[in-house]
């Protein structure tokens, strides 16, 4: 007979923790799903529309196949003050105007390199697409990621004096993992360069390749002794902003998201959020850079985006009030 | 007593299930899966690239993310005799003919309505694009994927006789299922229309819409009475045969495939499966339509499919040696 009960422990600790797992619901949903954004409309708006998008029976109910959430990259998942990749560049023009003295006169380097940091600031993120085409085509694709790689861990940012790879929100990193624990598919479309966030997405976002959407060189596919290589040509394929989002989302995933965020600056993030409202079902929040002690203050000159939230019932996210924690590395021990 | 054994039997019930798929590995893989397929090479080489990419441990372990699979579509998964796509627009040009006789008179809709089945037969997949394009641009979405949905359930194949969501090749459908049970991501890259194939890539081949890379029109965002639309232009965007095919799957992906299907007809898929050699560990297939009974036999003027096979040493699928069906259609019961 005390064989038996050896037969049946594993049975009976199976049982166990179904029972539990069954009958405690009310202590799993009472997690709080965005541990650093403060109690308030946004917080709400987000957890319900969540809720009544996933839960069956809803009226709202969305297919998981069509939970489609779309996400600029610079100011709303990462610092953009000033633009990372604009950084990245005037490094790898440094290294270039070292071994080719040329370089520093001709244009756009040479107002690049004499004016530093203030170039990048002031420049749009198109500008900085256009340079990324000039210094990077024709880079082999080891030499093109190795770089980049070694800039994230390597550089640091000019005031936060940080690393690069620290420079993302943690609201923003908890928003993504909510959502992708209930279904949600989570995408970046940013007019950012396609393939230097691929470089970074998963460690940083877990974010796989294929769902990265950004601006792209045009590539030439060529055979070299029976080998095919992609080669960048110096040329823009696609600046992936403002109307240019929609555009690239219908390409790239060919269903409407039913979530978009973005963030003020430019109004680059008005088409994208005013396409995923085609869905009656739907969220939109747009980042508000308001909290000057923590992050950096910033508007935009015609308020586009601040007003087109107001007119279509889009949700602003105030960093400086919505949010507790602003970036991830401050919620990290220091080492 | 006896109320112990009723607590217990739902216990004793899951250990005989668990034991029992423990204990019977030999019995599960020796299900075949790939019923479809003839014993051969080429069967024996997909089982064992697929067995060796996916067993943790194996010198050839292929990561899950990795396990990308990108397929042709028109001859790889279904019938290419006329172009499917081609079909559908000579019956809309039919159409719009009825209601505007003008259109009989420009070409080079004169020349199709003229020549009928003929023109699509002998016009290649660009000159479909292009006819393609300039019919449906302006059209909204829901006629497009109406007139679509409806031609695939109503229209039939003029020699085979049947709708033209039957004409799916049996094998391919059995390949694709047993990749993505072995955590591969199956994708279609192809030339034909993006928009075309994804209102029917769910159906028939479980493919969602983010999974197609085709060839594809330039679209505009505009924003009409508050609401935000894509409107289809009369100018390609992409066509993606030959090079362009490594150069899409790139910008749609990011990441090499490691394994390719196409088929030969014009050369449209050697780039492809060249590119998919860049990673070493890696299965190339291609089609060969040399079944004359029950499907058609046709060969490339130049062979170029066939010799680059040869001299890369891919797999030459041929449909009438190593397919036992060729039509999904044909495992239906007949109604």
């Amino acid at each position: 007979m005390k064989r038996i009960y050896w037969l049946i422990l594993p049975a009976i600790t199976f049982l166990i923790i179904t029972f539990n797992s069954v009958t405690s619901p009310a202590q799993k949903t009472s997690i709080d799903p965005l541990p650093s954004w403060n109690q308030g409309t946004v917080k709400t708006t987000i957890i319900d529309f969540v809720d009544r998008t996933t839960t069956k029976g809803s009226p709202n109910y969305i297919l998981p196949e069509k939970r489609i959430a779309t996400f600029d990259n610079d100011g709303t998942l990462w610092v953009e003050k000033p633009i990372i990749q604009g950084m990245f560049i005037l490094e790898s023009l440094k290294k270039l105007a070292k071994n080719d003295p040329t370089i520093q006169e001709k244009q756009p380097f040479k107002a690049l390199l004499e004016r530093d940091i203030a170039y990048i600031k002031e420049a749009g993120e198109e500008a900085i697409m256009e340079l990324f085409t000039v210094i990077y085509h024709n880079q082999t694709e080891e030499e093109f990621k190795t770089n980049i790689s070694n800039f994230f861990v390597n550089s640091f940012h000019p005031t936060l004096k940080v690393p690069y790879n620290q420079l993302t929100y943690q609201p923003m990193l908890e928003l993504m993992t909510y959502l992708r624990e209930k279904g949600f598919q989570t995408w970046i479309c940013s007019g950012g360069g396609i393939d230097f966030m691929r470089v970074i997405s998963e460690e940083l976002y877990d974010i796989p390749p294929q769902q990265i959407i950004g601006s792209s060189l045009t590539k030439e596919f060529l055979v070299k002794d029976g080998k095919g290589v992609l080669v960048r040509k110096s040329k823009l394929n696609s600046f992936n902003d403002k109307a240019m989002k929609p555009v690239n989302i219908d390409l790239h995933i060919g269903i409407t998201p039913v979530l978009a965020v973005g963030n003020v600056r430019n109004g680059g993030d008005i088409a994208m959020l005013t396409y995923s409202q085609n869905n009656p079902i739907s969220l939109q929040l747009l980042i508000n850079h308001d909290d000057n002690k923590r992050e950096f203050a910033y508007s935009e000159s015609d308020n586009a985006s601040l007003n087109m939230a107001k007119e279509r019932n889009w949700q602003v996210v105030s960093m400086r009030e919505d949010w507790q924690t602003i970036f991830a590395f401050k919620n990290k021990p220091q080492e």
